[in-house]
């Protein structure tokens, strides 16, 4: 028996004599005695192993989607952690790596590189779910937090409290293009034109979105509220605010977006919209169970989760 | 070749005739063909895999862990994480599961049970360190932030200000003895006797803060500083002192611990003291290295991380 055939009938991807294949099961079977859980996996060809492949662990977001996955999951799973620091060559080696372990499922957040780099994957028959992304695959499922409507919820409830120049702090990546597009999609729904001069970039953080706040109310007219499209800019805006003596929300109404746990604890507490990152780790944990045990084997599915606003003192 | 003999082959655990270990050995090997990793690593011993047992890891301090453990065991290897949310049952239950799992060393962090509940964990050999407890067994290497040490300093801290009357909030459990006990060497050294009147219990979360040091500022002598034992607390304690009237740092500075994100974004911007948390994670994951590749097999290893003291507007 070469390593070959062995490795034929451990993948099944090509055809082995039957008396053959029933050797090499009885050998996976006898080395799959307890208490090797090594063995049994060979056997059962189960891990009941998922890798979680994010950016970095440490960007309060993705620890909830752990969370949320690892409770879906239930105590007979554990999650891999793989942190790719957005590296695309990271992202295509711990694909691989992956592949390698036979993981029993996959959930990829902020993944960025394209459905061709995960075909090992997928010809594997690992599942895979997509939190955040649209990857371009039918066997991939779906998650995707509605930033769109999240950012529309928050424009429109800046537009009922009376504002009608709103600016908008932003950065056209990640999840920016959608948040832009609620802010848009509210205000042309009241009839009020979007105004590239009411925009400014803010870099994802407080620093950026302090430089940017201070442009805004540099204007001859500034805005009477700014949607800051995260929390951490949002927070910014608030000190760049206060640097210049503008009552908040008095003056200048100021809402974010994520419900980061510091939202609650600045002065004033943020009026922001909460992500809804623990319920799409366990929307993605239920969708690769489903596949895992063979309960759902149809076509891929997606699901759309609204994010919440959060009333609080900012606006 | 009975389930039994190759059993014996895996775990080395009993004798087995030179000709029969070859055999299965073979076996063993011919499974091993890449790419199926499973084999491999039932050929090796070695699955590339750690696993972290924390409490929660939507705590912002075991994410900082959690990287600091991946960044220094490097690409090769892969973190299971294991959320016990503090459960003894949960934690014996985790145990088990790594054990059976073959997984290659194990990390802990506030973990409850007993030596004794790692018997079968440290008889398979398996590299363990402990970060935060002294677990007390001679095979597990310990890596320990210094409580004592960070709590003295920023107590000292407040000393050098020229304040007498400190107050304390905090509670006994976790890192709580520790951090009383660097309060009160601090106190001690200046000789200003402990007195029990000026702390509160403060139950580790914002409200419970706010209540504490709301007990603390009604006396009729009440303290010119408090050290509060997280940053939470702390937090809670700011929205205390202002909803009396008080000006921070000028009538009463607050200091926290552990340095969480917040403690920058909060007005004024938190004192506090930097847990080294990445710190910890990534001590601990090179003693593991250094076990498992077998580069270190002396007695056991204790590193005592020291805290630094982190200045920003709030005392």
């Amino acid at each position: 028996m070469s390593r070959t055939t062995v490795s034929h009938v451990l993948s099944g991807n090509r055809p082995v004599a039957p008396a053959t294949r029933t050797r090499v099961e009885q050998v996976i079977d006898e080395l799959s005695y307890r208490p090797n859980g090594l063995a049994r996996s060979l056997r059962i060809q189960r891990t009941h192993t998922v890798a979680l492949i994010i950016p970095d662990i440490t960007n309060p977001f993705y620890p909830m989607v752990a969370r949320g996955l690892d409770d879906a999951l239930g105590v007979r799973y554990r999650t891999l952690i793989c942190n790719t620091d957005a590296d695309r060559e990271q992202e295509r080696a711990f694909a691989a790596d992956v592949s390698d372990r036979k993981a029993d499922g996959m959930v990829i957040v902020a993944f960025q590189v394209e459905a061709r780099d995960l075909a090992d994957i997928l010809e594997l028959g690992m599942p895979l779910v997509s939190i955040g992304d649209r990857i371009d695959d039918p066997r991939v499922d779906l998650v995707l937090p509605d930033d769109e409507h999240g950012a529309f919820e928050v424009t429109r409830y800046l537009l009922s409290a009376g504002h009608v120049r709103i600016g908008f702090v932003w950065e056209p990546d990640g999840p920016g293009q959608h948040r832009l597009e609620g802010y848009r999609r509210a205000l042309r729904e009241v009839g009020i034109p979007y105004d590239e001069k009411l925009t400014a970039l803010g870099g994802w953080n407080r620093p950026g979105g302090h430089a940017a706040m201070a442009r805004l109310l540099e204007a001859s007219d500034p805005p009477s509220a700014v949607f800051c499209a995260n929390d951490l800019m949002a927070i910014g805006a608030i000190a760049a605010a206060r640097a210049v003596g503008r009552r908040i929300p008095e003056e200048v109404a100021i809402v974010g977006y994520d419900d980061i746990d510091a939202a609650a604890m600045v002065s004033p507490e943020l009026t922001t919209v909460a992500n809804p990152a623990y319920e799409a780790g366990q929307a993605a944990g239920r969708f690769l169970l489903d596949r895992i045990t063979g309960s759902y084997t149809g076509e891929r599915r997606t699901l759309m989760l609204r994010p919440g606003l959060v009333k609080r003192r900012s606006a």
